[in-house]
């Protein structure tokens, strides 16, 4: 298959989410940490979704909430992952494809269920992910679409991709590709957690294969073992290009070799689950940096991007974020 | 099965609600009108979903969401409805237990798939209905629980149940059951053209079994064949006890032989998706009457219920309804 140039191609676990509301009683009952991501098997999925409240589905996945961010931006957006032929797998390429993103990753026709991450939301609009990664674990170098990667002017990558072995190396050859193609890579950190499991890897990534790294403030401390900023900046510094680190409600800070740019928060309409606030934060950013908008701007648009995502249940915006952000008065930079 | 008392059980159509945003030309080019439900096929549902963005799923059907609703108010509730044995059957039955609705009505094994609504919401926030009955619409006078509804002091039953012949014969039967135990029996109209479609036989029903009525002011006038509200209301009022009218964004009233009761909406943090509205009004209405509420305070209920759930995508509570209600120092009545 050709390709138009496309902005970015997301690779990430192709996962379906299904949330609903839960106290911190249900989180410390079924030992969850709250605010982080847990890996559960199929049986564990089936005990703590029997034992949560109403739920709301909806097409989830780090990179490809961050992908659908950026196609409701207007950008021209492509994802790899590996989904199920069963209901929740229709569902994830319906609304991945919906968007207007390119999907050529085929459904596996056996093996493991789609992926889902059962999202409980605490009364402080704090969410904790389990994810029972099923048939997007074995996503695999042949899924990894060369011309789609060349076509890219960013390919992103999550990490969360690293707890699987097949789909380390596809990673790793789509980062080769990108690079062989005179593209650029980004990564996003995913969780502390996952940061601990990979510490070394990522940091052999990033000093290699990375030109753009999304964290936030906690996963970047798991990766220089430093709850020091400064520290931890000087040390991306000699790795990366771009460091985008998020600190929740206190803003973000875009780190390059001679800036340090903090940005501050959007006021949202109201906090009701912080689920895709990172993800949709990169999108933003990677809408600006792909549309030629100076760094401060690729900051504003990300959390411009987040607050619309937290003001309700589910990673993936509700509005059409490039005319809500041409309504605020947001650059959108050129074509 | 014997049932501790009940507050309400629900019957009604098993759905699941597939809901995304969409403009107004999409809903011309597809030959919908807006704010009206359409019954669809399975050929024309698999259309649309093709056509339509991408979507957030959850569970809902017009009784199924009071029932949740009165759930989530505190009171005691069972459901009859029929879904299939699959994925979107079981998140069905996952919802409306997981509220603590009993729910005894077995899956079908067989036939059609578990009925879908494609809720097609445009920017002002109206919702637009596509229903694929399926499953739903196999419901039979065998799946009517004559001990719950023994149990239950008003057993509710929707109106689009109507469009099929076999939950027809079903609606009717736990109707009589009610009314032999002395219990209540509460109906809601709709929909608009659900009226058109079975005028005869829903006044014939008002008359004979019907103790609450619910509709919104165009199915009133559709039941009656008239635009003045007083001419309907002087009808009503030879025909049944208790009739709540909603007028949406202008509030409701409620008739009784004696009164009428004029009840504002209650202010609502932004409206969103009016999905649900009618539906959770009801909700309120019913909690309060089987909570020993005077009149207005059950109107006050339901118009604070519809302004949770027409804040958000989905058509039932995302809050727990009895904490918010308390805090906004509503009655809750007795236990």
């Amino acid at each position: 298959m050709l390709f138009d140039p496309l902005d970015v191609v997301g690779i990430g676990n192709a996962i379906v989410d299904v949330i609903a509301s839960a106290d911190d009683a249900f989180l410390s009952e079924h030992g969850m940490r709250k605010g982080t991501m847990a890996l559960i098997d199929e049986p564990q999925a089936e005990t703590i979704y029997a034992a949560m409240g109403a739920a709301v589905v909806t097409s989830g996945g780090s990179a490809g909430n961050t992908v659908a961010g950026i196609a409701s931006f207007g950008g021209r957006t492509g994802f790899i992952g590996k989904v199920r032929d069963d209901a929740l797998g229709r569902e994830f390429r319906h609304d991945i494809t919906a968007v207007g993103a390119h999907f050529p990753t085929p459904a596996a026709n056996g093996g493991p269920a789609t992926a889902r991450c059962l999202v409980l939301v605490t009364p402080d609009s704090q969410r904790t992910l389990n994810t029972f990664l099923g048939a997007a674990a074995s996503l695999g170098p042949d899924d990894v679409d060369a011309a789609m990667i060349r076509a890219a002017a960013i390919t992103y990558l999550e990490g969360y991709l690293y707890d699987a072995p097949s789909a380390q190396r596809a990673f790793h050859i789509a980062a080769e590709i990108a690079h062989g193609a005179g593209r650029k890579v980004a990564l996003s950190l995913s969780d502390p957690f996952c940061v601990v499991r990979h510490r070394v890897e990522f940091l052999h990534l990033i000093d290699h294969h990375v030109d753009v790294l999304f964290g936030n403030r906690a996963e970047i401390a798991e990766l220089f073992e430093t709850d020091r900023l400064e520290t931890a900046i000087a040390r991306l510094r000699s790795l990366t290009e771009i460091v985008a680190i998020t600190s929740g409600p206190d803003g973000s800070t875009i780190v390059t070799q001679d800036d340090v740019i903090d940005v501050a928060t959007e006021r949202a309409g109201g906090v009701v689950d912080t689920t895709g606030a990172g993800d949709l934060y990169a999108a933003g950013v990677l809408f600006g940096l792909t549309h030629g908008l100076p760094l401060r701007e690729c900051g504003r648009l990300g959390s411009f991007a987040a607050a619309e995502v937290i003001s309700h249940f589910g990673a993936r915006p509700q509005t059409n974020l490039r005319a809500l952000a041409a309504k605020r008065g947001h650059l959108l930079g050129s074509e």
